[in-house]
């Protein structure tokens, strides 16, 4: 059982935490490798996948996770809800919880939501992406792929890649990683770095030579191509160039160092397409790992009384 | 076992049916709040939701309802289906049919498409609204709330007030309460009331509290803003002052009234945030009985033959 | 045990796969007809229904054929997806098969999209529909109707009339009956007729009375109505009449011909609504075959030990 009632972010999850959801998720990855995928632990329990925004992956593995799990999935997404007739967040959620809701798992384009709703939710609240403030199951998922492929966490460098101010995955990971001893260097465009670096307690660097010539784990963040209007960096072309992984780069990598990101990809913008499916690229077992990691959460939160 | 084959309208059932179907529900009610909330009752039974108009809590909660009967529901929405391919309703529903589908809940905006759909279809047909016509699982659940909370039916006093005229709502309560022998006073703006309310058998004024000073309940109905520009109410101002419930007017209100809404609330509109979160609001038990008095639905009518 | 792993086309699939898929689908009808409909082959198997065209029948009857084998389906459509991010395909079904899925059912606007998927995916693919390529399970569908309703397969003259050109329908429809002994006569404007018959083995004619005459089985495609404004066929008055199926051409048909199509039906456009209505179309149990067929696809290709 857990410390925590629910999941908000991995800021301020204590070491045991983690370590049991890590664990469990190993669990469930041998379960979910074997013939019968299906485990009863959520039997008759009731969760709802709230997503105000849009998401492939996120949303399927979830889903996936919850009927392994044998729980009922019940999808409400932002079009085709009342929320165009203009209900509040709080009412939505309340409705919603009224019909003896067991879990909430919720996405939304503004942080701090799911922290809010636990404010008058009996339900327990799953967050799945909040503004630029958390996305804790892509972390966890990102750890426990690290953990499987490296053996150990202590110590792990890791170098993040990308768009770091806007990024709910970094942060997430920042937290996580910084709790279970790993060591973190972030690296972008200054316009793309926090401001207040020595409040994380992490390297910031704008070179990537120096980001990844250390590091045992490389995570590319996906550069939301949208930006560019905004003028928080030049060109597609030029982020490519001083940014992008490509074999060059990964040349100066470590030799075991393994290559991660979230997904999905921009091929040739943030990774080299030969860099993202070569045999240092642990993309795809990110996405195995990301369902039973998400079982794990909702296992150990579902089940208040194991 | 019901006298009714399927749910069309409150218009002409039975008190004996509808009693049976509050009885029902209230066993389910018990489930719902049991540890395991599940029912074999619909074990192998395919439900369609066929909704052409956009719902969020009516769909989830028959959904809902459906799952914990251990049905298996397909859900049919307007976007992503042929209709736009300029099918006819009646080729839809006899195609849907065609692959063994038990029941069918219908949510249209057209009045008499659920009863349309009996005169081809064999399965068992579900009216989830239509057009301005009925809404018989929601006066089932309003009749259900009522009954939990003040422990009898026959000759409670029940105020609703707004948009009587366009409101399925209303009209599905008006016919299921007369039959249970309750007493009715329907409120709004003259626009907005019934032209023939003679023929309803229901006191109408136009006067709030004349209509709430004897009531046991008061239900809201939700104002649709968008028919401010039809000119049938003056101002959503003027529509709050004259017919919006506020600690003032509750305050004329019998000590023990209750206060229902259907939702989704506008808050500030029909109703003040104090009072739809107050003590006298039962607007969130209605929504939890809504699962259950659907449950009992489904249940009755989708088995012939208990 | 079938010879093919994926179901992509029915060209190239020999006699033996195609007779087990209908005797096995004749197996699974009689499920459907029973009380208890539900079938435990694909217990706690994954299938990824990836729509990325609108279709109303086909996703719900893969779905109710999925969830009446008893396995998970996830359903995964365009609009709400990554694609929009500007994920490849590839990059896609990579992703949704690290998630442990077991088979993909996919449909696309592009031909040869299930194909291409086989090459870098593990799960088996089904496809429901690709381009102007095929449309498998509707044929096979389509065949097993026929078999049910004339009693035997080999010799039967099948005439299918309208837009061959574009029709996937027909395309697998050829490939399957060619192979079991059908004779086929392909009928429809001269623009809407392949340009090299002779490479498909079959009869081509322009002239619907002679299409008719000696046709056991009567298919109409559905007149894809936009296709007018490219100048494909003069108006829809005219098609009507020289190819629409109404009873004048009926008469002239032989007695026990049944008449058959696809679905959406386009009523007094390829056929008149008596003839559509009337005792010798077979529409509607083309549908309900529907549901057998593909359930017969899913569990002979997903149970790979049996």
């Amino acid at each position: 059982m857990l410390k925590i009632k629910h999941l908000l972010g991995l800021k301020g999850v204590c070491k045991e935490d983690i370590v049991k959801i890590l664990d469990t998720a190993d669990d469930y990855y041998k379960i979910l490798n074997s013939e019968n995928k299906v485990s009863n632990s959520l039997q008759g329990k009731t969760v709802v996948n709230l997503f105000y925004e849009n998401s492939t992956r996120t949303r399927i593995s979830f889903e996936l996770a919850q009927k392994r799990l044998s729980a009922n999935p019940l999808n409400f997404t932002v079009s085709g809800s009342s929320v165009s007739k203009g209900e509040t967040l709080k009412d939505t959620v309340q409705n919603i919880e009224a019909m003896n809701i067991d879990m909430i798992v919720v996405r939304h384009s503004a942080s701090g939501v799911p922290g809010f709703l636990t404010q008058f939710s009996k339900a327990t609240i799953i967050n799945a992406g909040d503004g630029f403030n958390e996305h804790p199951t892509q972390a966890l998922l990102d750890i426990m792929t690290i953990r499987q492929k490296l053996g150990r966490l202590e110590g792990v460098n890791v170098a993040i890649i990308g768009d770091i101010l806007h990024s709910r995955v970094a942060r997430s990971n920042v937290w996580g990683m910084k709790t279970l001893g790993m060591n973190l260097t972030l690296c972008g465009p200054t316009t793309l770095l926090p401001q207040h670096p020595d409040l994380l307690g992490v390297k910031i660097t704008t070179n990537i030579n120096e980001a990844i010539e250390n590091a045992d784990v490389v995570m590319l963040l996906r550069l939301q191509l949208e930006r560019q209007d905004s003028g928080l960096f030049p060109s597609v072309r030029e982020y490519r160039q001083l940014f992008g992984l490509d074999t060059e780069k990964l040349s100066r990598m470590k030799e075991n160092a393994i290559i991660m990101h979230p997904g999905p990809v921009n091929r040739s913008v943030e990774i080299a397409s030969e860099v993202a499916d070569g045999d240092r690229s642990v993309i795809l077992p990110q996405v195995t790992c990301g369902v039973a990691a998400r079982m794990a959460v909702l296992s150990l939160l579902g089940n208040k009384e194991s």
